[in-house]
Formats: C-alpha cells, structure tokens, sequence
C-alpha cells in the first residue's frame, strides 16, 4: 500500500576508500549541520538504493544469508531486506567539513541516498 | 529535491491508553514478525505524520523548543523538525499478537504509520 509518504534525499553517502564514510549533505540542508563536533555519536538514516522490489517483498529470510538456517520475519532482524530499504547505523563522527561529515562505523553502499542524521544520546 | 523515495507504511502505530503502544502490522506485512518474543528489543521506524511541510523545512531549531536556548542544527538533535519526519526509537516487546506487538518505551503520536521494525542487538 503506497501512501505517498515522499522522503526527501538530503544528501549522498559517499566511501572514502579508507573504511570511513563521507555524509555528504547537500548544500540546501548544511544548516542542519550545525552543532556537530568531531567525537559526537550520531545515527544515520540512508536508502539501501540497491535492493529491488523483489527484495522489498522478502518477508522471511534466512538469518545473515546463510541458507543453514530457519527463516525468520524480516521484522526479527536487521537483514537489508525488508519492505523499507532504511538503513539505520549508529556511527561516531570523526571530522566536520562544510559539506558534510566524515565518520566512522558504518557499512553502506557508496552511493546511498542519505535520509537523516540524529544526534545519538550516550549513555 | 523528492526523488520517489517511497515508504510503505507497513502497519500503524496505536496508543493503549496505558502508555504502552500496539504496533498493528497490515496482514499483508504479518508474515516479517516471525521470531519475534516477548522481552525482544526493536528499533521501530514510524512516520511523523501529524508534523507540517513547513516544521519538515527546519534546519535550525531551538533544543527542546525552549526559545532561551541557541539555535541548533536538526542534525545535531532529536527533535520532530527535521526534513524526512521518521521517528527512531528503541523498545521493548511486552506481548506478540496476531496483528502485532505492544512494546513499551514509545513516545508517538496514536496512528502514526509504521515504517519498519528491527533487531536490536543488546550489548
């Protein structure tokens, strides 16, 4: 059932080909930037752009790919596959530029469409 | 910049009314609860949907609405005011049902649509 819940791509995650990530954000949305530091922990929110419908259908999957195992409900994993393609990863902030962040945690494809950044509390 | 970045809601959120809330899943989407137990603890993905186009175009908010305090980046906080209104939090499932989950630790408006449900892994 599509709802026209829209989501709006406010940036690109891009690999930096050292393991770290930049979030590039675009220049419309850099205000949003405003008060990250390097060291902060934040959550990224990015569209697994790669998966297909047919992914988007997955309801049941083997954990971790591994055919040895019992399906189990998308919604009892982490598995990309899923009817929402968003990839939700907490990661910590190394460096701020202006056009984005650089950090350090995460597993995306270069590429993705950034949905969010939320400030992570620590506990 | 939309770019058919489209979400399916997959269920709808819904108060109790003793401040636990059911995650009713479409029948359609059922099937991804598989594995699913009381105790388990989720992420759950929901749409903000009572949130306007204009608080969708705030950048910079003040932290916890209080006026007496700086402007911040959305990107640096929580708040609801953000481009892409998804809502991130992390509860606990007290009781799987048919149609769902009642999961304690949710702070959402009733009838939010559901957007997704993942493990979280505890550490």
């Amino acid at each position: 059932m599509m709802l026209g819940l829209d989501v709006i791509r406010v940036g690109t995650v891009r690999a930096t080909g050292d393991g770290r990530f930049l979030l590039e954000v675009l220049p419309a949305y850099r205000a949003g930037l405003d008060g990250l530091v390097p060291g902060a922990r934040v959550q990224v929110l990015y569209w697994m752009h790669e998966l297909t419908h047919s992914d988007r259908r997955s309801l049941r999957v083997h954990p971790r790919g591994d055919a040895g195992t019992s399906l189990r409900g998308v919604f009892s994993l982490r598995s990309p596959m899923r009817p929402n393609p968003i990839g939700v990863t907490e990661v910590d902030v190394a460096e701020v530029r202006e056009g984005g962040l650089v950090v350090v945690g995460l597993d995306a494809r270069d590429g993705s469409p950034l949905v969010d950044i939320k400030a992570v509390c620590r506990t």
